[in-house]
């Protein structure tokens, strides 16, 4: 699996992050502001690098998804700017001390927050996690080292290119942004084992690459996982605002990870909140129970695999339950662990709801939408973790540090 | 890989992890206290399976260390007891509101520490970390589901009857604390991969056991690694404090991780420094660069290996360097990322040493033999983690623990 081009990438993403790690938030600050500039001066060049990757796309037959998620304008260029600029004014995680003590033998005791290292980010298609990604990574002192996919790799450059304008203006070194230059399946699997380099590797994908670095990832990673959330209306709902709700969980966009996927309906209130649910989103398609499909004509049965599934679509499956013990033992059978919602005027029921649902996220009387980084006071967010080590939820810039303990004495010895 | 009985048993684990996530501390401690009773109650037994895992040992002519490793008596059962009754006393990280803010929209917003469900441990030998392992999680509300050496099982297996006995009387399923019971490589690896099951996997052995992981683990985990931990002695070093900083940490408990295994002294004290080290410490063998040959006799002429060994034995490699850069570039290449300390009396060089060397503990004036859960403040440790994510330096029951997000509306929508 040794990749010799790949290997000695990796030193000198091992050596850049050495700098980064001491660089101060002025200088790191002075570097985003930089890279965003370069961005936007580069224009021209990232534009004709991303119509010839859009060109070759359209040449295979990409979807048109997919080619959306590829184009880049003007005004994508803007916002990706606009974004190293927002994350350039966040407060800078490094230094923080989480908490200290002195010992009973006079000890000072410490735990800091101090970067990673060198943090790895695969990603899909959009060139713009380039950018956003990389913006994260510097910020909170890290390299950033990154694999996108073949279809986007000349914008990929030609924006890499860009952000190391920025890095050096500001006196870093430029490999602590590097993008791998291999694009073979190949060389993904030699960087998910790239040990002693990579200090997290976080996957911005699907299933099917969260399932290739659970076979062949060897360095440490944090899952960007499924969302497959749920919302469920309590017999006591307060049913104007469940229909708000759900409407917002299940619409507002349905193709982000915190969407909502399936909603339960206790059963004393389905008769008059299902079909009153599916008349306020006619764009929705429903699959539904025996109940479901009973109180709506357009429903049609949904399957368990239906209930599996991230649609990230305007679908939605329904189940109506006998009891707030049945709505979690449903989630707890289909749910990702990302976000599950209650909607409730029972306090016993709230509790209970918080208390027994295991996700990253539970909320009581609110829209699944509202679990991000910036909608929680992260600022940004570089995935939404739905593994219960170092992070989960929303991955923000202190999520992409570790602690370290300094403990300073007098020459005490045990 | 799927393992049929292995599988069957990780559904109960997980079962008893819901239950164990919804006790009380109060229960939990009751437990405890309850288990330690057992392990008392039950010594004939548990002395008794000893007795026969020592004898099939003997018959398989293990090493005296191991034997050593794996023999208990009433002290050492006694030991053990206390361990649970410490583990009870200690305060209950469950529930602990990490930090929360209200939104500008008003949704109140908290992160909550959570347990992380079951915790896989695979360790080798010693009987006593059945108990130690089980306790730590049982206080954090995990199920504890545990591998240990097929040297050790029948022992195991009667400690897992006792603490089970405990968990009863205190109303909490006895699966919560499981020993895989087929203690063959095959069903290690198929251990290691119960993806969906174990939320946390740490490996408590040597090098072996933490490349079998890095190989075949498809669940998160976390590395209690080597310690290949240095003293550096500045040119400015009190060097009395510098020599019994040294003596402490290579021969207090040379056999454990946080011990140095290789000291680094300033060129200009060496002189008088090497001399009186090696005479403070006659039972040492040392292994020195040119420099310190020349100055101790019965130092023998250390190779680039021996930087790179842990050598857990009365054993020192001993190198003069020029600088205190020098001495971080040293660490930098042969360090494991465990625990390294600085002598000196020289504000910048503590300062340089804190910023610059990229370890789960640094230390100023202070033996590495600190670096240990206890000696922190964190009570007891289940292991101490090289790695950054998750838990860097000694794991507590904290770290057995993962946080959540809980949001609270009243109706908002995005």
């Amino acid at each position: 699996m040794a990749d010799p081009v790949l290997s000695a990438q990796g030193v000198a993403v091992k050596q850049a992050a050495r700098a980064l790690r001491a660089a101060s938030s002025a200088t790191k600050d002075a570097a985003l502001h930089g890279a965003a500039d370069a961005l936007l001066e580069r224009a021209e060049a990232i534009l004709a690098a991303n119509a010839l990757d859009l060109a070759a796309a359209m040449a295979a037959r990409l979807g048109p998804g997919a080619i959306d998620r590829l184009t880049l304008d003007d005004a994508r260029l803007a916002q990706m700017a606009a974004g190293l600029r927002g994350v350039a004014a966040l407060p800078d995680p490094v230094g923080e001390v989480v908490d200290g003590s002195v010992r009973p033998n006079g000890l000072r005791v410490e735990r800091v927050r101090v970067p990673l290292g060198v943090v790895g980010v695969i990603y899909e298609n959009r060139p713009n996690v380039t950018s956003d990604a990389a913006g994260l990574c510097l910020k909170s002192g890290n390299a950033a080292f990154l694999r996108g996919s073949a279809s986007a790799q000349a914008t990929n450059l030609e924006i890499v290119a860009a952000l190391r304008e920025g890095l050096a203006a500001a006196g870093l070194p430029k490999p602590a942004v590097s993008l791998v230059e291999d694009t073979s399946r190949e060389a993904a699997v030699a960087f998910m084992q790239l040990r002693g380099v990579i200090d997290c590797l976080i996957p911005r994908g699907g299933r099917a690459l969260v399932a290739a670095m659970a076979e062949h990832a060897t360095v440490p990673y944090v899952i960007d996982g499924d969302g497959n959330c749920h919302v469920y209306v309590d017999a006591s709902a307060d049913l104007d605002m469940a229909t708000d709700i759900v409407l917002n969980a299940k619409t507002s966009r349905p193709g982000v990870c915190n969407a909502a996927e399936t909603l339960l309906v206790h059963r004393d209130v389905a008769e008059r909140f299902v079909p009153e649910v599916a008349a306020a989103m006619p764009q929705v398609l429903l699959r539904g129970d025996e109940a479901t499909c009973a109180l709506v004509a357009r429903a049609v049965p949904a399957t368990d695999e239906d209930y599996a599934t991230e649609f990230l679509d305007l679908v939605l499956a329904v189940r109506v339950v006998d009891s707030i013990d049945a709505a979690i033992a449903h989630v707890e059978r289909f749910g990702s662990g990302h976000s599950e919602a209650i909607v409730t005027r029972d306090l016993a029921a709230a509790d209970r709801w918080v208390r027994d649902v295991d996700a990253a996220a539970v909320l009581v009387n609110a829209s699944t939408r509202f679990v991000d980084g910036g909608e929680l006071g992260l600022g940004a967010e570089v995935g939404i973790s739905t593994q219960k080590l170092h992070a989960r939820g929303p991955m923000g810039l202190r999520e992409l540090t570790c602690t370290r303990w300094v403990v300073r004495g007098e020459g005490q010895v045990r």
